[in-house]
């Protein structure tokens, strides 16, 4: 337990000395509001989708996030583009299937990227990911109401040794699993499904804890998501209504250290 | 009166407890303010605009928001084929001519999406309205300095009757009409149009409101245009200034109330 | 010393007087934030980059923002035509080169703009704009860490005799030159760089305040930039966390006036 809270200080910390360039190709919504929190935590965020580029900004870069929230096929292209270069330079890839298993559109774009690139991480709720597992659940737009099972836990270990990546799942309590190691987080709130592109920031915070880990990408991964939703959990305390909680969590991303980590953070590893 | 009142909150509770999918197509501007405000209702908003997902999309939400103020040739063609949709299902579709009657792109959009489709409601301010009537005003980009005249009100009415449709006139006084009931509402404040997407924020939420109506969509709109006032009233409240004043929006839009609602309600049926 | 901050007070006044319309095609990140900055200082933000508007869209407004930081290729064609109306109409081009030297997209870009058409100011971080000089310094996308040496002044006033136009480059000290007069700029706050769109933000201030100048835009620039770090060096007296200061920060731009611009401007003209 110690070790885990170990890990997500020495992540932070990292991501705060290297301002690590973590290259998005993600969702008009949420740009801005990944932007923000990106620099928050103290990572340097770059948006660029255009084909004729994303070689290049994904080669100086240290994660690359794609997000297919209003995705559109040349956009499609773009994203496989940076993926294989982010996969031949060596920096993590994190996938987040925005609405997959709502529309043939975006189920089919992660099929696609994922068959033609390698993810490291897949962070979505829980009817996005499975959804793309055998069991073939129907989403409702970007929403979820399903709880976070034995079952559901064990359908996403499989899933990350078909897929060879890490899945990770939000939702009232969080599962991240390698495969191997299977992590549950409880840190968060209901609030933030009430402030838009609340997930799609943790797939962003995500990349920049990924960006800066050594070793094992699903704890860096189970970090980011304790740290994310610990800022939640403290942000809750200054206003529980939408519009004054987004501007306290942007704060406490920002400023939330070390003793709050120690004492909040509610990461356990299960198996 | 007192009717009213009992619609509005009748349908702000319905929308809090059925959390109607809105589908928008939208500018880049507004998309994140949107789907915020959506959220603080309690509504649940997606954004997609690919026409190769707009058909599946439409047909799974309660509503159609279309809004031109960044449109493309590609997002049009995207936009009547949603408008189809929605009619086909028979969902509300609601539509904003952003900066109709400034450029010939943007009043040839609405004509050809209203020549293609039928629209429940057109939410715009006095010139864009007007100038896709027969009176032909010249708009300044997104803005207005119309007032709510008799004449103002009988050229909507006259609208609503020829487009069958609601027309919804935002200003200092706004004006709803379906041609036969004529509603005038007083909620809202001036310091709401120094803050980007107020307007296209009302859209959203008449969509919301429309999505869970039985009867009337005029008095929907009203209802919808009364609610949003309100919160802007009671923000202004806590701040004059434009910043923190949207934060106490979004803060009011999901915490304004029955009694609230009872006692600073200013709609008035004219007809 | 006292004529300067005149300056300043008198274009401000100015701008919320005729809160003349800025046309920006800018990037998708910042559209929102810009849009809110130009409100809230009392300028009539429009955002359009569909070729088919543009030139109208340009020939009807006070000031044009070209800012690649999202750019795709129509979107440059786009650009390119603003910027030709622009000319021909006799309102200023402010240019905003975001990533120009980390990518060839977008160094060429800024290069094909200025080759085809006037620009009256080039505003960007220190790499960003000497990149596009002959010292071709490699920028890490969006960020700068350059400090204002007095060579990075003068090659600033060499660019500017070049390139015929007002180079305005931000830091922690500003540099504002059209070749003859050189403004140095020491209001603004560390802090801005951890809001997304800081900069995106003063490049359209700047834009207002050149669309109701009447003689140099070097001094407009150096006002705006005086003015815009002023709001910042007053809202961080509010809040020293991100989320928090951007919101202090629109409603100092919005509320600051004439006394605190006369008591903390800190703008000097140096040859």
């Amino acid at each position: 337990m110690m070790e885990i809270e170990a890990s997500a200080i020495e992540l932070l910390a990292r991501v705060r000395q290297k301002a690590p360039l973590i290259h998005n190709i993600t969702n008009f919504v949420v740009m801005n509001s990944s932007a923000n929190i990106l620099l928050a935590i103290g990572a340097s965020p770059v948006m660029a989708h255009c084909q004729a580029e994303v070689e290049e900004m994904t080669s100086m870069s240290s994660a690359l996030v794609l997000n297919i929230g209003t995705i559109q096929e040349d956009w499609l292209d773009s994203m496989i583009c940076a993926a294989k270069t982010a996969n031949s330079v060596g920096i993590p890839v994190i996938l987040d299937p925005v609405g997959a298993g709502a529309t043939r559109l975006r189920t089919d774009a992660i099929n696609e990227i994922m068959g033609k690139a390698s993810i490291s991480v897949l962070r979505g709720n829980c009817s996005e990911v499975l959804s793309l597992g055998s069991s073939g659940i129907k989403t409702k737009g970007v929403d979820t109401s399903l709880s976070l099972s034995d079952q559901t836990v064990e359908a996403a270990r499989q899933m990350a040794v078909d897929k060879k990546c890490v899945i990770a799942i939000s939702g009232e309590e969080d599962c991240i699993t390698d495969g191997h190691q299977v992590f549950r987080v409880r840190n968060g709130q209901p609030l933030m499904t009430r402030v838009t592109g609340s997930g799609c920031g943790l797939t962003a915070v995500t990349a920049a804890f990924c960006a800066v880990a050594e070793n094992s990408l699903a704890l860096a991964t189970a970090a980011a998501f304790g740290y994310y939703g610990l800022c939640g959990d403290l942000a809750v305390k200054t206003s529980d209504k939408p519009g004054s909680f987004h501007v306290a969590f942007i704060d406490q991303l920002y400023s939330t250290g070390d003793e709050e980590i120690r004492e909040h953070l509610k990461i356990k590893e299960v198996c």
